[in-house]
């Protein structure tokens, strides 16, 4: 049968993360590739009777269809979770929209948003699914390099005063950000930062998208306002999640902010899948009323912030002689940084770190121009303590052999 | 804020069939508009008890997130029962792809094979998810009318003919049928015409796509084969969903088909959703494996297909004193399709029906040009018994008023 694509059709690989990590199944290779949580913090007993629970007792509503904008119980329960743990108040149902996991807001974000002449702007390294999402309906991204405090405000001031004179802001629909422990980056955007983001965009008039996975894993420092804390849901839209705090297998996405672009989505999402699954839903709001969501992910966050000491320690240990490697220091989250000198090529050398049984993810999947080749994504999470040990080592072997073939060393 | 939203964005309107039924909630209405199913009809104490084993011992797998195409036990228990159901065979895991309902494989499918140009065939009337998901992409639908045979094939073979003559073949990307107890016409496909059908896309070598959510729900007469299994993968891209048949709360869709359409949809996939939840697809492929899903359908086809006789004798008691009105006599599904004299508008009618206590969905709902005006779906499957006699009583004196009013009567 010939398969007659369209334009878009033709246009999508597959990702290059998804087609790596097929190999971290193999025995004894040890992976920082994934970014999924350890399944042993997932609170399984407690999951278990309350899915029996809402199957037997609410089946009219868990089992059946459900509303476009999610189960209303469910947007309930989380507008409470946001003015419980955030002080976040002021919103109503309408402002609320449940997603099948982020990756469906990134999408639905797109559709309503971006036509092919649309300017958006993201940070360099990108979180993946964001840009998959976008790069879809426009490929006119506005790259912001990302410092240890977030994105360059600088430039992003710089480049809205060039677009504005050249007639262009019309088309700029977003900036997107990832404040809290970035992916891939693991770096935090500062308070200063987040202010300064938000005078430009009320400046310029455009909506924030701050897309915050990891805001409740945080291991160490203080916690700082959201965007939409300090600016409000008339300028931001907050993306939240729950794969990352209770199961990404339950494929919840939470969209909050402005109720018309809420209702626009909605609509996207009418014609995109219906209605996220109301079982998942209707499990995840009657934990979130039973349980205390932050007391329970104490030991999660005490687990994930022992393995990221550790890795930090073991890198340290590994890289202390090698001139010009850099890693980031996350306060949470489930990612560090790694940046070796220009020259290395960390696709290239993905051969030989699998041969030596170690797996990451190169800095180039997080690109949208092929920059980052010299850089790669180590997750700490899921590997057990010894592995991380040897698995680091493992690291600074592949490194040093490819350094070695290349002349770089 | 200003919200400066895409083309596509500007053109997403809210179906009116979701507003409709926002009345039927109202105290003592009689509502024919829902196409849900009864959620006495869903297994609850068997869903219950797998459910909690599933997030219990499975906790690895159903609460983590799992791959785009599909948890594998899923895919491969499924591929089973179309076997032992149907006699399909010869496929494997490269053939299937599990979504978020039958809406996301649609959605899917418009993006994979859509552009501004591109032209596909649908019937008139004709299933709204489908049209909405379409037309995202493209507004050059084909419409062909629906007989009580099925779409009218003769006119897809002209059409055919004539596009072929202006050299716009290549832009035909698919004919999209349901094959069984239509949505909204309740109507079913010939042997005759599947196979009409499959040659004229043999000849002119599109993809046919066979959306097929009522099969299961016959409640007489013979089972048809599926194009599918007349045709093979490689022609046509079969759709199934466990929402009728199971549970529309656990979102489960299921494309078959060729491997390199299955792939690219899998690519689309990850930008949209990344995956189809882990915990509903386990706990479905958990419940196909332990029961027999056709031998527990069985007291449900029992009590749609009472409803269903009911409504149609109420129906004939009704309006066989009025001249032009018919309706068709499905052999399975939830629906059926009652025209009306050509002046009368359902639409405009819903006023009167509403005062009166009685909702249907009216017939512009499910066409793309306004058409459809005198016609309107009716669902048996969810009010009482009393409810459908009263009901149906209900119609004909809105039916009356209208025409009143309207001087038609």
């Amino acid at each position: 049968m010939k398969l007659n694509f369209s334009e878009t059709g033709n246009k999508l690989k597959s990702s290059i993360i998804r087609e790596l990590l097929k190999d971290a199944m193999n025995e004894g290779v040890i992976s920082f590739g994934g970014g999924v949580p350890d399944p042993e913090t997932f609170p399984k007993e407690k999951l278990a009777e309350i899915a029996k629970d809402v199957v037997l007792n609410e089946y009219k509503r868990s089992l059946q269809y459900g509303p476009t904008e999610g189960n209303p119980l469910f947007r309930k329960t989380f507008l409470e979770f946001l003015e419980k743990t955030e002080g976040i108040s002021g919103l109503n149902e309408d402002n609320i929209l449940i997603t099948v996991g982020s990756q469906s807001a990134l999408h639905l974000l797109s559709t309503v948003f971006l036509d092919k002449q649309s300017i958006y702007f993201v940070s360099k390294p990108v979180y993946l699914g964001a840009a998959s999402a976008f790069v879809m309906n426009s490929e006119r991204y506005e790259y912001l390099v990302l410092h240890k405090d977030g994105i360059d405000v600088d430039d992003l001031s710089k480049r809205l005063t060039e677009l504005d004179k050249k007639g262009e802001i019309e088309n700029v629909k977003f900036i997107y950000v990832v404040p809290n422990f970035h992916n891939p980056a693991g770096v935090t955007l500062s308070l200063e930062k987040r202010k300064a983001i938000i005078e430009l965009a009320e400046k310029y008039d455009i909506p924030i998208i701050e897309d915050d996975p990891y805001g409740e894993l945080r291991y160490e420092g203080e916690r700082l306002p959201s965007l939409f804390k300090l600016a409000g849901k008339d300028r931001v839209l907050m993306l939240r999640t729950f794969s990352k705090i209770l199961s990404p297998g339950m494929r919840l996405g939470i969209v909050v902010g402005n109720k018309d672009l809420v209702r626009k989505m909605v609509m996207a999402k009418q014609a995109a899948d219906l209605c996220t699954p109301s079982l998942t839903q209707i499990i995840a709001a009657r934990f979130l009323q039973k349980y205390n969501l932050n007391e329970l992910l104490k030991p999660t966050i005490k687990l994930y912030k022992e393995k990221k000491d550790l890795m930090l320690k073991e890198l340290e240990k590994a890289f202390k002689d090698m001139n010009g490697v850099t890693w980031t220091e996350p306060e949470g989250g489930l990612f560090i940084w790694l940046t070796l000198p220009e020259g290395y090529d960390t696709l290239e050398m993905m051969d030989i770190a699998k041969e030596i049984g170690v797996l990451f993810i190169p800095g180039s999947s997080f690109s949208l121009d092929g920059s980052c080749a010299n850089s790669m994504r180590l997750s700490f999470c899921l590997p057990p303590e010894k592995d991380i040990v040897e698995g680091v080592r493992r690291l600074k072997e592949a490194v040093v052999k490819y350094g070695k073939n290349k002349n770089l060393l």
